[in-house]
C-alpha cells in the first residue's frame, strides 16, 4: 500500500463513489484502513497515528472486525510464575494480563507469590458446556407441555441435526423451559477448545429446523436469552455456561502474616462481611472482591471475547480458617474461554497464549481451554487474596492506630 | 534502549540480582519491558515480536500497568455517523469500536444507519454518581441504628472530609444499609468527567476516618460490595452507578421493512419473548439482546475500564409498536465512563476519544463523560435494533418457508 | 375436659410443677390448650374466647402445632365455577379461598367468570419434583470434583438408600453444585400427592449417609439452601420446585371489552410496562401482578404450608394480542402443594379440599396434587386478568377524561 | 338466622333468581354464608360443618372477604416469654403463632428459651415506609428526564395531594426510575400503625392526578411493580418496604453447648456454608434458614396479609464467633405489618395481638407496628438459632460417629 492509494480511496468515498464498508473490495485491507483514517482525520481533525501503527496484517483481522481503522493498544504485563495443579493445567505459568488499571498486576502478583510460597493452587473444571437457547411460540400451555416432552424424548435426533454442522462440537443435552406459550430449549454443547458460541448457534439452528418440522412449535428467535450470553443472569450463575471452574489454596497462617501483612481472622472477617453479607445485601450474582478485573485483563491479553467478562464475574470467593492455614477458593460459574477461534489467532493474543503454554487445540481436545480456565481461576484467586489482604490490613492499621490513641 | 541493554538486564534477573518488577528502577521502561520479553522468550520459547511492537512510550503507561512486556492489540473499526440529540451529546458521531467478534461492527452499523435515516437518536443521562460503600462493624443492631442515624444527620461533615481529598469530586449523598452488626455506607459522588473510582475511594477513606472518630463503628473494609464494583448486582441495576443513561428512536414502519428487512410486529414479538420473558425466566439483571457487546467494544477503544462491562450490561431494551413507527429504547442503569484519567491518555485511546469528539474534560465539567455515555447508549440501541431485526427476519423467513411448503 | 381441669393444670404451671409444653402429658389436648389460655389470660389480661372456640379436636392437631392455645380463624369464601382443562384437573371447580384482604375474592371471581365465558382455562403441570439439598465439606476443589463425579455415577445407589425410607417417594435425580470446598447435592423426588418436604428430608438423610460412607465428603447441614425452601431464590424460579405449572386462556376481544371493561391493547400495555418492564427494573423473580394473593388464599383454605407462598410467587404472567382474542397465561415455577399430609387433614382444610374435589391421594398417585396445582394456576390467571383489567380500565378512564378536556 | 332461611336463599340461587354474590343483599351475612354452604354441599357432596362453625359474626368480616362460606381454622400455639429490648418493643412477650407445620413452635421456642437465658434480644426498626409505584408512559427519554426532574422538584405538591386523602399517612419521598418511555414513581409513605397498602394506593392515585395534570406523563397502571408488592424483588431487599427491622442476641458459648447442643464454631460453619454460600449459589434474595416460617405463622395468627410473607422472606441471618459468645442476628428488609386495619380486627387475630400487647394504634402513632415488627424479628432470630443448632448438632453427631469408627 501507499499513502497515495489510501488518499485516492478516501477521495472516492467522499465523492460518493464508494461506501465506507466497501473499501476492502477495492484495495488491500491495510490500505482500506488507512483510507478510513484519512477520512476520519479530515472529518474530525484527529491524527490517528497510533491507531494506525498496529502490528499485524489488516487482512488477518478481517474475520474479527469490519470498517477497520487500526487497533486499540492496551498495555500488557505478566504475572507469575503461578503453579497450578489442575485437571488440565499443570506446572508453573506465566500469565499475560492487559489492563489500564494501575496497581492491578502488582496486586495480583502479590497473590500469585503468596500462592507459590504456599505450594501452588489446585484447580478443576467442574462442568463444561456452551449453551444456546432459542425461543419458540406455541398455541397454548398444553402444546408447550407436548413440545417439551417431545424434545426430552428426541435429544438424539436433535443431536444428529446439530452435529451435522460441526466437526468438533457435541450436543450434550437439551433442557426445555416453558413460560405460557413460550418454549425455550437450552442446548448445551461440548465445544472442545473453542469458546463455541458460533458453533453452538449454527448447530442449534439446524436442530431448530427439526423441532419446527416435527412439532407445532414456531421459532421466534434463535436466542431466547436463556442461553444467557453477555447478560448477568442467575441461570448461568446456578447452572454454569462455558466452564464452571474453581481454584483454591491453603496458605499457612504465618505466611498470611508475613506475605499478606494481615491475619487469617482478618481475611475471614473481610470476606464474610464484604463478599458474602455485602453481596447478599446488594442483590448480587457475584460474591467476590474483584474477580472480573483478572478475568477482563486475561480475556483481553489472550484473545477472548471481552463482552463475556459479564458472565465471568459470576464468581464466589470463600475463605476458611483451618487449623493448618487460611483456606481460600474462587469458583467461577460461567467462564467462557477458548484457545482456538475468535481473537486467539491475532498476533499479540497468540503470543500471549503461547507464553501461557495453551495456544491452539489441546490433546485431548478441550484440554487447552480447560487449562486456560483453570489458570484464570487461580489468578482470580490470587487477586482475591491480595485485595482481601489489602482491605483487612488497612483495617488492621486503623485498628492499631485506634489502640495507640 | 538497545537490545543489548535488555539482554543485560534479563541476565541480572536470571542471576537473582534483580526481581522482575524492579527493572524500571534500573532502566527506562521500554528496556525493562524488552528485558521481560527476553526472559519470557527464553523460559517459554515464545517469540514476543508483536507484543513488543507497541505504539507508545512504555513510560507513559507506568500508571496503567506493572511488569509491562508490551501491549495487546485489538482490531479497531468505526461506526457512524450516528446522530445523537442528547443532554450533552449533540450532532453526528463517529464511534470507534475495538473487538475480535466478527460481524459486530457491521451489525451495529446497520442499526446506526437505521437510526440515522429515522432522524437520529435521543439520549439522556438520567442520573449520575460514582459510589463506594465501606462496611463497618458495630456492637449490635441498636448501635447500627444509631450509626445510621448519625450518618444521615452528618452528611455535610462527611462531605467536608471527603471533598478535602479532591479538587473535582463532590459528595452527593450517603445512604446507610444495615445487616445485623454490619453498617454499609454507600457514598455517592459527582466525579465530573472522570469515571471516578479512585477519587471516590480516596475521598471515602477520609470520610471513614470521621465516622470512626465520631461513632462506635469500626471499619472492616473500604469496599463492602454495596458499591457495587465489577460484580453483577441488583443495587446497581435498580439505583444506578456511574451514569444511568437512556437512548431511543422512532423508526417509521416502512423503514423497519426496508432497512431492517422485518416488521415492527416481528421486532415487538422478539423483544417481548426474548428480552423480557426470556430474561425474566433466566433470573437476569439484563433485559437486552447484546448491549454488552457494544459497551465492551466502546470501552476497549475509548480507554474505559473493561472490567466494568459487567455493570454496563445492566440494560433494559424496550420496543413499542406506535402508530407512527417502531419505538425502541435502551436504558443502561450503570454505565461507568470517563473522558479523563484511567486509560484515556494512552495514544490509541486518546485518538479514539478525539474522533468521537469528547476527549478530556468537558465544559461544563462532566459534560464530556455525559456525552460519551449518551453516544454509547445510542450505539447500544443500534446494536439492539440490528440484532432483533436479524433474529426476527430469520424467523420471518422460516415462517415464509413454512407457508411455501 | 372441664374448665376446672384447665384451671388446675394452669395452677401447676404457675407453681413450677409443670412446663408449658408438658401439659399434653397430663391432660387431653383440649384441656391443655384451655390451661394455656388461662395462663395467658392471667398474664396478659386477654380474653381468648374466640381463639378457644375452634371446630376440631385439639388432639387431631398435635402433629401440626405445639403449645396449642386454640386456632386462628380466617374468613373463607368461594370462587367459581372455574372450568379447567388440565393434565389432571378436569371440569368445573369451586375453589375455596381464605383471606382478610377485602375485594380479593370479588376480583378473582370476575376473572373466573371471564375465563368461564371464554370456554375455560387450559392448565398443565410441566415439571414436578420436591428437592432437598444438603451441603457437604471437602478438602479442596479436587475432592469436590471427585465427589461430584462419584454422585453422578451412583444416583442409583443413592436412590436405593433414599427410597428405603419411604413407601411413596421416588428419587428422580441428584445434581451436584460446587463452590470451593462446599459440595451441594440437590436431591429431586417425586413425592406423589404429598407436598413432600418431610419425605424428601428423611430420604435425603439416608442418602447422605451413603455419601459420607463412600466419599470423603463430610455433611455440614442437611439443607444447604439450594433446595431452596421458603426463600426467594432464582434456582427455584429457573429449575422449579414442587410443581411447575401453567394455565392460560384465550378471551375473545369483545369479551375483554364487555366483561373486563377494557381493551386487549390496554391489557397488553399494562402487562408489558408493569409485569415485565417494571419487574425487570425491580430486580424481581416474580413477573406478575398479584399471583401470591391467590396462592396464599388457596394455601390457607386448603391446608398447604403458607410459608411456601414465597416460592409460589415465582410466577410470570404473559399476555398476547392474537387475532382471535387476548391470550393470557400464568406460569408458576415452584408451586409446592399436596393433598395428603401437612394441614390437609384438619377439618376446615379437608372440607375445602373436598369442595374442590381433590382431597386425599389421587389415582394415579400424584394426580390430585397435580390437579390442585392446575386449579390454583388457573385461579391465579383469573386474578391476573382481573387486576390487569382494573388497572388498565382506570388508565382508560383517565385517558378518556383527558380527551374530554 | 335459621337453617330454613339459608335453604330458601340457596333455592333462589338455584332458580337463577339471585346470584351467589348478591346474597348479603337479601339476608344477614351469616345466613348468606350458610346458603352458600348449602349450595356447595349439594353440588360437591361436601359436608361443610367445620367451615361453618366459625367464631365471629360474618357481618364483621364483610370488609375482609366476599362470597363468604365460613372460615379456615388453623391451629394456634404460643411461644415465649421472649424478652425484646427494642426501639418500640419492650419487656417479655408471648407470641401466638398459627401453623400446620409440626415441630415449628417447639423449634422456635427452643430458640426463644436460648435468647431468654442469654438476657434477651435487642431489636430495632431501621427504616419504615410503605411504597406504591405507578408507571407512566411518556413520549421519549427526553420527556422521561423532564418528568423525573419535575417530580424531584415537586415532592411537596405531590405530598399535599397525597395527604389530602388520609388523616394519618405522610408522604416521605418520591423516587423516579426511568426505563425508556416508562417513568416509575416510587411513593414512600409513613403509614403509622397501619400496614398501609390501601392508604398508599389511594394517596398515590391523588398524586398521580397532579403528575398527569402538570406533566406530559400518562398513567398506565397505578402499580408498576417497583412497589414491589407480593413479588420477590431486589428493590425491596435492598431499599426495604414496610419495616426494615433487625434483631440480635449474644449467647455465651457455654449456653450454646448446654441449650443448643452444639458449638459456636459449628453454628458459624453451618450459617456460612448454608445461609451465605448456599443462598449465594442459589441466586437468592433470602439468606436465612427459615425466617419465612416464623413470619408466616405470626402473620396468620396476628391478622397480617399472608401474601406478604413473600417480602418477609427477604431476610439475612448473620452469626459471629465473638470472644464472649455467639453473636447472631436476623435482618428482615421488608416486613409489612400493621396493628390496625386489615385482618387485625377479626376476633382471633385481635385476641392474639392483645396477648402480644400491641393491638390497635400505638402511642406515639406507629409504635405498635414497630414493636410488632421487632418481636417478629426476634422470633425469627429464635427460629434461626434453633434450626442452625439442629442442623449443626446433627452434623456434630455424624462427625462424632465418624471419629468412633
Amino acid at each position: 500500500m501507499t499513502d497515495a492509494d489510501a488518499a485516492d480511496l478516501a477521495q472516492r468515498v467522499r465523492e460518493g463513489d464508494l461506501r465506507l464498508y466497501e473499501l476492502e473490495d477495492h484495495a488491500d485491507a491495510d490500505t482500506a484502513a488507512a483510507a478510513r483514517r484519512h477520512l476520519l482525520a479530515e472529518e474530525t481533525g484527529t491524527d490517528l497515528g497510533a491507531v494506525g501503527d498496529y502490528a499485524f496484517d489488516a487482512a488477518d483481522a478481517e474475520s474479527n472486525v469490519e470498517n477497520m481503522i487500526g487497533a486499540a493498544q492496551v498495555p500488557m504485563g505478566v504475572v507469575g510464575p503461578l503453579p497450578v495443579d489442575g485437571g488440565a493445567a499443570s506446572g508453573e505459568h506465566h500469565l499475560p494480563l492487559a489492563t489500564t488499571e494501575g496497581a492491578l498486576l502488582a496486586s495480583v502478583n502479590r497473590g500469585v507469590s503468596t500462592i507459590r510460597n504456599a505450594g501452588g493452587a489446585t484447580a478443576r473444571v467442574l462442568k463444561s458446556g456452551m449453551t444456546r437457547a432459542p425461543v419458540f411460540k406455541v398455541e397454548d400451555v398444553a402444546a408447550a407441555g407436548e413440545v417439551s416432552a417431545w424434545v426430552r424424548e428426541h435429544v438424539d435426533d436433535l443431536a444428529e441435526a446439530a452435529e451435522s454442522t460441526t466437526s468438533h462440537g457435541e450436543l450434550q443435552d437439551v433442557t426445555p423451559y416453558v413460560v405460557g406459550d413460550n418454549v425455550f430449549l437450552r442446548f448445551d454443547y461440548d465445544t472442545k477448545d473453542a469458546m463455541g458460541m458460533n458453533m453452538a448457534t449454527i448447530a442449534t439452528e439446524a436442530a431448530c429446523e427439526v423441532v419446527e418440522a416435527e412439532t407445532p412449535a414456531d421459532l421466534v428467535a434463535l436466542s431466547g436469552n436463556l442461553c444467557s450470553d453477555k447478560k448477568p443472569a442467575a441461570i448461568n450463575a446456578v447452572e454454569g455456561r462455558g466452564r464452571t471452574v474453581a481454584a483454591d489454596v491453603l496458605v499457612p497462617h504465618e505466611q498470611v502474616e508475613e506475605r499478606l501483612d494481615t491475619t487469617t481472622e482478618a481475611i475471614v472477617e473481610a470476606n464474610t462481611r464484604k463478599n458474602l453479607v455485602g453481596s447478599a445485601k446488594a442483590g448480587a450474582l457475584g460474591f467476590n472482591a474483584h474477580a472480573a478485573n483478572v478475568v477482563a485483563a486475561a480475556f483481553l491479553a489472550l484473545g477472548q471475547d471481552i463482552a463475556q467478562v459479564v458472565e465471568g464475574s459470576n464468581a464466589i470467593t470463600t475463605v476458611d480458617a483451618r487449623e493448618d492455614g487460611l483456606y481460600a477458593s474462587v469458583t467461577i460459574a460461567s467462564l467462557e474461554v477458548g484457545t482456538v477461534g475468535g481473537g486467539t489467532k491475532l498476533p499479540t493474543q497468540a503470543e500471549a497464549l503461547d507464553v501461557l503454554g495453551y495456544a491452539g487445540g489441546g490433546d485431548p481436545a478441550g484440554s487447552n481451554a480447560d487449562a486456560l480456565a483453570e489458570v484464570i481461576a487461580a489468578a482470580a484467586l490470587a487477586g482475591e487474596l491480595s485485595l482481601l489482604a489489602a482491605l483487612s490490613s488497612r483495617h488492621l492499621s486503623s485498628a492499631h492506630a485506634e489502640l495507640g490513641r
